[in-house]
């Protein structure tokens, strides 16, 4: 098991912070940089001590080509912008991004398409192991149930959750529009917000005489980090492209 | 679409008389012959009167054999004795026989699984579409969730219902057992019993910081009795061998 | 244990068919008349072979004032207009009225609090005992967690319901906003619609660390219809007023 | 508003240090003394230290008489016997107590009775304030809903939750039973198992044509922590007596 060099970028965000703290502990990957836009209150601190650990003798920057030679994948939590900007110097330095960063237009999703010809990217708006698993249950799902199934995505979020429906239920409704060709706004999302709930999403399929519901709870947001560790360890060393979903249905022969 | 013609054994049954009425409706699906006990009330009564619709001048009988040849599939929904003693004429008959019995002892099992070299056998205990690809779906999940996602399995069901757990409980903790190398005693199962509920499932995968949830939610018998029409449209022609479930997960490729 | 001699109003609606079969089977109430609007295809028919048992030698009638007086509670899952009139009836006659006709204007609203002025009426959306219980609960949660307490209404029934969100799934609103002083539209409801489901409602009182979850399920309309029933023996000789409930929830007391 | 002195028994482990660190912020409870049992490894360390905030130059102790004096409340989440020990400590000096302890047997319980014949007394398995009102509720329901409704009660907690049920799924089971003159072992209750579940409780009241759910879920420990701190403020200052829950169910009275 070869060590992974990882760049945090957004480093002193929330969800920076728990990936640096998981992977802190982690035998295999190793923190090689922290991130963080210009004039950045912790500049140039020490990314040990920004997690509340000891000195790492690696200092906070805002400069990712300073600091990617050593690295073998960046992992991106920050704004559409500065993930645009990290992926062409990913590019020309040929290393891994991972991308967690949401909101992305149209077009800015075209150019990530376009950087899956020159380096492996992975992007996925919820990285937890069990989101994706239920990204696959229901495409599955949407697949074998006809459209005598109808659909409803209802998902909640904790009350300072700024977007709405989240980029998770914006997914799963892809994923049933696609299923079905039908336009994404077909599918209807429900979008309830309260309290500090982590975040939980249900798909049901109902019809005359039964119902299937898929659901996903997070009890905290070390679902997400522990994803994204995860994908790091996935995307490193992998062929160029683009990826969104760590887990693949296994191959099945027809009986 | 040719006809298929079918005989229900257990025709003055909860199942088969909601059978009987939903292939009365059916286009495809015959009923050339209705079956009970020696015995029964209502023997070489009109099988149409008897659910409530014109007369079919079909009469209900208590002998297979009698009304076997004109046949294509026999269903059952009996009692363990008299579901063998059918399986040994439709053997001899090369007919096609789907199984709702529930309550088999592993040996009697064995000889379901032997009259598969002859005819084709098809036995669910649950045969609502729903609950096949709750069936799917779990093995799927059981598959590729590890060992740190704790399952748990519950069941709500009407307080008259005898069993407990239900058959579908037993086959969901059969699926993880299978899939996790275990034992089936190693899986808890949670029995509800309460009113008028016809019957819910549902499958919990539980770790540090996420959960999946998979649940099937039956709101009348006719989720069991139209997938019971389905399976016999299914398996209608089909190679000899036993068959468990409807659905398949399709073939996907690696990426 | 007196007779309470029941007319049905809107007699061959799935509500009407549904109290009258129960009532049928009732010790205490007497169906003594079924009421249709003018040119109904069931004019005049036997009401007692109208929903599939014997003869009663009562005719389904148009004409309220015709039957009204061997009466002593009319119950009425009509439309509006047919209810206010029937309203004006019941006041010149004194007969009680339970009314689960939905729709009113505000307008028709003042219209029925001032029929209680005369007679008594008894008036709501969902008259079975679990709902009514749902409101009493939800008003006393919404009475003692205070607005720290973020509130999120859901409903779904069957795909077929014509208004959304549902005439219950309102009243839930209307119940928390009065406990809050605030208004109904800063409530937020949301109605899930598919397949064949009865009803479910669920409110939710979620803040920092813990969440409170009120749930109702119908499995049946017998739920409704029994409901109805109950609010009959409720309301038969009661004093005059307008009554929205069966059940109180006790008189506040300081401890 | 005057301030309350208190006292943590139990200082070090997970409650008492949520509640160390939620009365550090609070403006009116004062925490004048920690405690934990003889020679416990932080003995004499800076209770203001131990839980990560500045020195507050009082140290842990593993002896009440010696701090009592000073302090208005004590709350204890040890064991059954080292509060027991407190308790007569506090009788002696007229202090109020604050119960989280479980675990105690009829004999122990039947002594915390009798001290509230000398001081206000406060016991509760769980004192956040979205179950006491789930108790309130439970209560409420079972005592509207007859003997027609079948009850059934799950809870869900982590795996190394070392009881089952928990103290708040018997409780909840004791409620029913009294509610219905029925003992406790007849009301049935399903504990599952998994993860890092912080805690919930589900009471299904089910019957034909309908079922009630009422649900807690806690999302983390400060809902407990949290509801602690309210029992403090309530029980300083009251009569002598053991209380039980927090709020009150208003005094019932017939209509």
């Amino acid at each position: 098991m070869e060590n992974i060099n990882i760049i945090i970028s957004g480093y002193c965000g929330k969800m920076g912070r728990r990936i640096a703290a998981l992977a802190w502990e982690d035998k295999q990957l190793k923190i090689v940089g922290g991130l963080e836009n210009k004039g950045h209150p912790l500049s140039n601190e020490d990314i040990g001590e920004i997690i509340g650990k000891e000195k790492l003798c690696v200092y906070l920057k805002d400069n990712l080509e300073e600091i990617i030679k050593q690295s073998d994948v960046i992992v991106e939590f920050t704004n559409p912008q500065a993930t645009l900007e990290h992926l062409e110097i990913a590019k020309r330095y040929k290393k891994a991004m991972v991308i967690g960063t949401t909101g992305f237009t149209p077009q800015q999703k075209g150019e990530i398409d376009k950087a899956g010809e020159d380096i492996p990217v992975f992007i996925s708006p919820n990285m937890s192991q069990g989101v994706n698993l239920l990204f696959d249950l229901t495409k599955e799902t949407a697949r074998r149930l006809d459209e005598n199934y109808d659909v409803e995505i209802i998902e909640i979020h904790h009350k300072f959750k700024k977007d709405a429906p989240s980029g998770t239920a914006k997914k799963l409704a892809e994923i049933v529009a696609e299923a079905r060709d039908k336009k994404i706004d077909d599918i209807s999302v429900h979008s309830l917000r309260g309290g500090d709930v982590v975040g939980e999403h249900k798909v049901i399929f109902v019809t005359e005489g039964e119902r299937i519901e898929l659901v996903h709870k997070a009890h905290s947001r070390d679902a997400f980090a522990g994803g994204a560790l995860e994908v790091m360890r996935f995307i490193a060393g992998k062929e160029k492209g683009v990826y969104t979903q760590l887990a693949r249905m296994p191959v099945e022969k027809p009986q």
